[in-house]
């Protein structure tokens, strides 16, 4: 008997010897890093309400309970007791059950009220129907992405379980090794902005820290390819751990699985849907630009098949050395701070990921305070020692003023963004601009993946910042749902309306005016000098953002397949102080205020000057051992 | 056509046309690093003198010339002619001739008068026989590990060259990368004395340095296991570099062989026959003392049929972008500073292997004038800031006082002794003392593998100093061949004849009293108070030689298969200054003298105070990068 089964023998004696007599235990497995208890007696489980929270502290694991399907209440019927259970203001808009395994996925409108206090509302559903409840939020602006990534899940239901229990099998594999040891290898993103990729290392597992691509670089992908990455077999990794959906962390995770990994992807969930988002976008340009994409849209659907989403906060083993816990980093929806607890007490490396350490309209800031850290990895893309942005209260006063003025010659205002953060950013200042009366209410048309985007940011407000989420859940007071933002879904003709119309305003993708709807709207505004240009990010070396923003007035169009040029009339604006990143300032309070304390800090994700600044002023100030590595490099901690 | 074919069928072209029209070119062939070519007028090819330099200067290659097995002169004339060229004064013992190849191995007592002035005797051979002449010293001691290695690569000649132009054909396969680094993995002797193995890698080559034992360890191995190691199969791996024979370099060489290596090992001739001797009696050990070998015996000849042996000096391709010299590192027979060329300028690294950077008797000081280099490798056994020691000078002074008061009472002295270095080193001293009549003339008995190891020195007499070189050559006035040095091989026997006998000197292995003869010479000389022991070498923690030092007298013995324990009464004195390793000023020297500095320092093979204070050190005193590194971390230069 291998190792893992005797172990599940084990787990099956001593939860028996605590269950109470009349309630039957007739398996138990694992599923990536979850215990499955399955019972003849869901209904009873359900009742002793204590009885899972104290089994998961008795065995320190994740333990959901299965009704053994021989004993389930037919569909029909458990549906009919369970919208007697659920109050109608929950607006469930659909049930789905799983026979297989005796689950039923209620997609709500409030899902709080289907979860009830303390989960109260959950059990007694079980109680009443006999069915393990899972919930999930009914989008409330339509996302096909977020629809797309259930419906694919739920087709390939059957599969995902085989992977879930060959993941659980491997998370509770027997420890071989009598060594000690923690590894960092740096894959990409050191002295350089883009293709973050790590592995954390110990002698039991290899872990992949996020695996994106390097904007502006054709060649410069991560080193997958050295043996100690994955020159020994895709495979030679136990799991991958992705921070966040940019693509300069996601872009290539679909790519391990046509290099044959076949292994778990641990994520948050909204972070799983923008990764879905993003990555078929990426495959899209590719194909439109004429390049070779690096892989197919089926290795975005299997690296969302091998997603194991993760809550802030939730402690999870992912190896039998290694435990997982995500905490909130303030960049994007879902963005999460890494935290690997190693050994038994041996070591703790948390990986910070892109953060954002004060409060913005969105996130709140980046958490820090930990159990323990003695290693941080820390992104320094504005770690320079000049890099100060404005305070956003005054960027927002600044931005406001361009659009009052804009709109006040009867002009309109275009703002290049960046599909996913930043342009939610700003709807939500214009949004309570418009509503507190400082700039007058006209019309916000969202063109590109942003609305997609958005849609996904409602889906899931518990990872928004506390006061915009209590907003979305109690007050039912959503600010994206305001009548002002209008979704662009009409193509040229809408724009062209859009142009000839009223004052307005437009946020548009591309963020750095590299390509997308921002180059029609250009076209259609941005000869007249009434309107405004508006940066609002970070404008790339190479972009045509970045040479208007230093003076090119013309630039090159197609116009009805012929090649243009198209001279710009319109006033330029940069309105820094909304960037999805700390700056210098943030990096340093975030390691100040730091609990505990790391050891040692590795300063990556900036260029050479802006990590070896960090990393000196973080030695000076604090008198810890820092680092600014370069790619390729393996730093040893036990 | 491979590339590599395509190359030679060019470098056939280059070479036709520079011959003149009377020289015929059969082939061209890759046989390891050398370019062998192949033509059916061997005489008239070494009449033109110059020709061969001419054709290595132009195409950058070391050229062999070799006569078409067609055109060969039989054996038995060639043999007569042979003997008419070569003066009888060289002592040629033994004409060894190879059909397939047509070369004929000469093995003489003095192969200078075999090659000539300039090579001129090697030339007339080939002009008058037609046949390529290799020249090997006759051992002026009878060595069974040199005749062994030499029967056995005459035996395995045919498995030889297909590895050789496997090994050739790899050597000079197209380089593959765009991309440039360099960079060196820990696997072993890193804040710690043994287990020596690196890894020097670029994004086309991966080679291994050492990889040795750790002594006083059992677990304590190479980390070959990882990925970045032998993870993905011994053979991703293209070629060993062995520094010098001690176990704790090469105790691991055979192991590759066991794990599917099948690649070339660069090291010195004497280097690989001292490897043989040693890794063989390490295996004996292993069996004697109960423990499974971690590999059988043939694994050692594995080892030495795949070695291509290098001479100091040379400059030699061992990969696309990697071309390795050795140079002279003082340390014992055969020991090598291994420096390794990167790229077409692109980078230079050294490791020093073990170092003594001051001339001793048996050796000149290390080599530390170089081309380039930029990373510097250096051991630092005796790094610690207070790791100096006695001058040589006052050490002999110590030595014969010693020896002088124990003869006048009519004692014995009984020195242990490593087999390889110090053993001849204690033999130079105490023959000159002597000869100059600094002590009385006696017996000194040689007991264990001294003896051996004392016979592969006479072999090899250009690696020794160059003075003593000068005696062995000239003058004839071979020190090791001096009367008073006594093999002991009669057994117990014979031990017990001379322990009943006169005053005389026992050096006897093993060298830290951890078993061996050592252990019955203190059996048949320990109780006599007249007699003295006298250590000339580093007692390692937890051995018996480290407590006789630290005043224990009593040691557990074996006394014809009876458990007994030996009451020690002889006089216990301990003579430093024998090193075979660089003291702390020796190292400090080392660097100061260096040319050019190198940029990095990395200071290994010492325990953890030892490398940090050296790097210290050496940071404060010159200005350059200096680590201290752990093991299994990899460094970045490029």
């Amino acid at each position: 008997m291998s190792k893992v089964d005797q172990q599940l023998e084990e787990l099956q004696a001593t939860i028996t010897s605590e269950l109470p007599p009349d309630i039957s235990l007739t398996a138990v497995r694992y599923e990536g890093p979850e215990l499955v208890v399955y019972t003849r007696d869901p209904k009873k489980f359900a009742q002793n309400g204590d009885l899972i929270r104290k089994l998961a502290s008795k065995l320190r694991k994740r333990i959901t309970v299965r009704p053994d399907p021989e004993v389930l209440t037919p569909p029909a019927q458990a549906r009919e007791r369970i919208m007697e259970v659920i109050p109608d203001d929950a607006g469930v808009t659909d049930l789905d059950f799983h026979e297989d395994t005796g689950e039923v996925v209620i997609e709500a409108q409030k899902p709080g009220m289907v979860i009830g206090r303390h989960g109260s509302t959950l059990r007694k559903i079980t109680q009443e129907a006999g069915w393990t409840p899972e919930v999930v939020r009914t989008p409330p602006i339509e996302s096909s992405t977020v629809s797309n990534v259930r419906n694919f899940l739920k087709q390939e239901r059957e599969d995902r379980r085989d992977i879930l229990q060959k993941v659980g099998r491997q998370i509770h594999r027997e420890q071989l090794s009598k060594d000690q040891w923690v590894r960092i290898t740096t894959l990409g993103c050191c002295r350089e902005v883009g293709r973050a990729s790590f592995i954390l290392s110990t002698p039991e597992t290899r872990i992949l820290v996020d695996c994106g691509d390097k904007p502006g670089s054709e060649d410069e992908v991560p080193y997958l390819q050295v043996n100690e990455a994955l020159g020994a077999g895709a495979n030679t990794i136990d799991a991958v751990v992705l921070t966040h959906a940019h693509l300069d962390h996601s872009a290539f995770i679909p790519l391990l699985f046509k290099y044959g990994y076949d292994g778990p992807i641990y994520t948050t969930a909204p972070t799983r849907d923008l990764m879905g988002l993003l990555t078929l976008d990426y495959l899209d340009v590719a194909a439109k630009e004429g390049r070779t994409p690096p892989y197919e849209s089926e290795m975005v659907r299997e690296a969302i098949k091998h997603t194991i989403p993760l809550e802030y906060g939730d402690v999870t083993d992912i190896a039998p050395d290694v435990k997982l816990t995500f905490h909130n980093a303030g960049h994007i929806l879902g963005s999460a701070i890494s935290h690997f607890h190693i050994g038994d007490g041996l070591y703790n490396v948390a990986f910070s990921g892109d953060i954002h350490y004060k409060d913005t309209r969105l996130f709140n800031g980046a958490v820090n305070d930990f159990p323990r850290v003695e290693t941080l990895v820390l992104e320094s893309t504005y770690g320079g020692r000049n890099d100060y942005q404005t305070d956003q209260e005054d960027s927002e006063r600044n931005l406001k003023e361009i659009i009052q003025e804009t709109y006040d010659r009867g002009g309109k205002v275009l703002i290049p963004a960046f599909a996913v953060g930043r342009s939610q950013e700003i709807m939500l200042v214009l949004e309570e601009a418009m509503r507190s009366g400082d700039i007058p209410t006209m019309p916000i048309h969202l063109d590109g993946m942003i609305w997609e985007a958005t849609a996904i940011h409602t889906t899931y407000p518990e990872y928004l910042r506390d006061d915009l989420r209590d907003r979305i859940f109690h007050e039912d007071a959503n600010p994206f749902l305001a009548e002002q933002f209008n979704h662009i879904d009409g193509g040229e003709d809408e724009r062209e309306e859009v142009a000839s119309g009223d004052p307005c305003i437009i946020l548009s993708t591309s963020g750095m005016i590299t390509g997308g709807p921002i180059m029609s709207w250009l076209r259609h505004v941005g000869g007249d000098p009434e309107n405004s240009l508006v940066f609002v990010g970070y404008q790339a070396q190479g972009t045509f953002g970045r040479r208007i923003q230093n003076g090119w007035d013309e630039i090159p169009v197609r116009d009805q397949g012929r090649n243009d040029t198209l001279k710009l009339s319109m006033d330029i604006h940069t309105v820094d102080g909304f960037s999805g990143h700390a700056d210098r300032q943030g990096l340093m309070d975030f390691v100040r205020t730091m609990n505990p304390r790391p050891e040692k800090v590795l300063c990556v994700h900036g260029d050479e000057r802006s990590t070896q600044d960090l990393s000196s002023a973080l030695y000076h100030e604090f008198n810890m051992r820092t680092f600014s590595p370069k790619n390729l490099e393996t730093f040893r901690f036990v």
